[in-house]
């Protein structure tokens, strides 16, 4: 099973906003506001990309997905505080 | 010279995002509402992580700073517009 580790940053209107970190907790972990990373096969990653591109508007968000294949690729700093996550209160 | 592939994500406090944003940008392209991605030595993202931990309110703020060895090790799709650059109006 292929697995890749992605990092998913969005930029939607804050009608959809709720929905597409809702939706996006499902497969990946909450690192920031607007940031959701996380191992997924490949399988998934493209159950990613059809949920966002469902629930988005592509005339006003922007949704980018980076992958790569091994999460051992990548260096993560964080500088301040990690935010809390927000509740989902809807 | 050793050069890295940067990607930074910022989530900071209103006041604070333009100074961010401007000062991003002299090293790096802007991708997306709070993100910024390049190529950079390793003596500039040094300069990078400081200038961000001097503007930044870190009880406030938070920034991810990914680096991988190489832009050709990320794959990255974009779904949606990718939006118009903020004008820096100061």
């Amino acid at each position: 099973m292929v697995v890749v580790y992605v990092i998913v940053v969005y930029d939607v209107s804050v009608e959809r906003v709720d929905k597409v970190r809702i939706f996006l907790k499902q497969y990946l972990n909450w690192m920031q506001n607007s940031v959701l990373e996380g191992e997924v096969t490949k399988a998934r990653l493209k159950e990613i990309e059809l949920g966002v591109e469902e629930i988005i508007e592509k005339k006003e968000d922007s949704v980018i997905i980076y992958t790569v294949r091994d999460e051992a690729l990548v260096n993560r700093r964080f500088i301040g505080e990690p935010k809390v996550e927000p509740t989902n209160i809807l």
